[in-house]
């Protein structure tokens, strides 16, 4: 079994909390955040002692018509500074990058050119060569990198061990474990949390993870792997994210015992933005159908099409789902 | 650390799992659950393979007004009877005694005239005295019985390992751990449940986890603790309880690998009661204030009251909650 590094009463200095808000919950709303909420959630994560906050993808807009999203899921350069400035703070600022929906050699300037401090590389595994040669490509430009290895519940063990040595043999800074379908418990989220591990702090590497609420585990599952050695811990505002959601940076916050961080000044963003937005109709968080995705290890798609649907039919939802297993 | 008995893909028989609905849920909407709901209720309980069925509390109508409450606040024999006949099925029937709040020697017949099986004895730390002479007192009538001991989080270690002492040379059966604020981490949870465990397990006795759910934690406690050993399993439809509510069924079945579990029974309950009930305007479930309450380790009830005014001004709530540290 893995052990745990401190304990309850420890400050890890090592822990990294990055907010995800607009790039996972941009999902929900096609990153539609007024310049007053996004100015706001940047000054909120100063103030709360966040490490980096994630302003959205950098998508290619060949691909992707920039008339039908909000521009964070580009996050030109001049959109991210005309929120912050030159950041002067001491909080860090992440974009995410996709493999095969990004031009990556077009849309990144170096980074001393740059208000971006670190690129995350989301791919499937299959994609890791692909994601390699990225991270090679921002390291040269001077990024920190991290790979964030989607939908890991589904990779078997052997192609888990590949990837991480093949990471492990990269520039990337980072090796994330993500959750995409909510689907993992606290003690496999931490088994697989600890291979992680054992391959990246060998290479001189940390490990995060980026959890989904399907099961209502996001949290748990966070403070679980984060107790194994973990350090890069992603939450979103209310769990602000696709579907079922992420981590709620809010119970984050209030776990973590380094008072460098602070609860209250995020109490004051969700009261005054968060709420509105909710009751504006953007929808997210743990419900039923996601469960149910969750415990059977599949992709929300199905999930996010009943709750778009309005459809209140759980039983006969649920039913479809084993039909196409 | 606390070891691991089996592993995700184990079939525990010792796991028994009890639904609170009308108990714990109970408190939500003082007791007034149709029949309809209550016998559909039963069916499905029966149909999906939980092994208790909680009906209520049996108060003491001198101490409480029956007019105010539904029946399953008191749990008469009749009002029992009514609902499952001679309950003619697998699972078990209990009903909860607080100390102090009923009158145990008047309104409990032998065992051999109830269709209650088990009574379940609550309490705080310093009613354990009040609780072993009830324990022994239903023993003696011929019912299984249960020690809860209200309000964990607030007990010294010492304080714990002396009731804990005293229960197990009591007769009762099962000894539960209960998360009533629901502030404790699974790692606290498991550290706890090791303790109970160590002294169950030696006087022959089983121990209970009964999951509050303010932050979040209430299935993650639940599983958890589970894994250590803990067998008696506590879980409401879709968390209904006090406050943010317990461990949700529907998760716990999900996870649960034994075959005799089946979620798909519950789902119909859910869609067809559940979902109206709480359109009906019950309100529990996780909540910002009561993740404060869960953060400080403190009684939920200002968080009720907040919720009961329909307050949204959660900066000035918590405020408040420091103010009266």
């Amino acid at each position: 079994m893995a052990q745990r590094i401190g304990n309850l009463m420890s400050v890890r200095d090592d822990i990294k909390v990055l907010d995800a808000t607009l790039r996972d919950g941009g999902l929900c709303n096609d990153f539609r955040f007024s310049d007053d909420f996004v100015r706001s959630l940047y000054k909120t994560n100063i103030k709360s002692g966040v490490d980096y906050m994630e302003f959205g993808y950098k998508a290619d807009p060949d691909l992707f018509d920039v008339s039908e999203y909000g521009p964070w899921k580009f996050c030109r350069e001049e959109d991210i500074r005309a929120i912050v400035g030159d950041n002067v703070s001491d909080m860090k600022i992440s974009v995410m990058a996709d493999v095969g929906r990004c031009n990556f050699r077009r849309d990144f300037v170096p980074k001393s050119e740059s208000v971006i401090d670190m690129v995350r590389v989301a791919c499937y595994i299959h994609q890791i060569p692909a994601a390699i040669e990225m991270i090679e490509h921002f390291h040269e430009l001077g990024y920190e990198t991290t790979c964030n290895i989607m939908a890991i519940s589904q990779v078997s063990g052997n192609q888990i061990e590949e990837a991480l040595t093949m990471l492990a043999a990269s520039p990337v800074d980072v090796i994330y474990l993500v959750d995409s379908y909510g689907s993992l418990y606290p003690e496999n989220a931490s088994a697989l949390a600890k291979t992680y591990l054992d391959a990246a702090e060998k290479a001189g590497k940390k490990v995060g993870f980026h959890a989904h609420n399907n099961q209502n585990l996001a949290f748990a599952n966070t403070i679980d792997t984060l107790s194994r050695g973990v350090s890069f811990l992603d939450a979103t505002v209310q769990g602000m994210g696709r579907g079922a959601g992420n981590c709620a940076m809010e119970l984050l916050l209030g776990f973590l015992k380094n008072p460098k961080y602070n609860l209250y000044s995020l109490l004051a963003f969700i009261e005054q933005y968060m709420i509105p937005l909710r009751a504006s109709g953007v929808v997210w968080g743990y419900d039923l159908q996601y469960m149910f995705t969750g415990q059977l290890n599949r992709h929300p798609r199905e999930a996010m099409s009943f709750t778009a649907k309005g459809r209140g039919d759980y039983c006969e939802f649920y039913k479809e789902l084993l039909e196409n297993e």
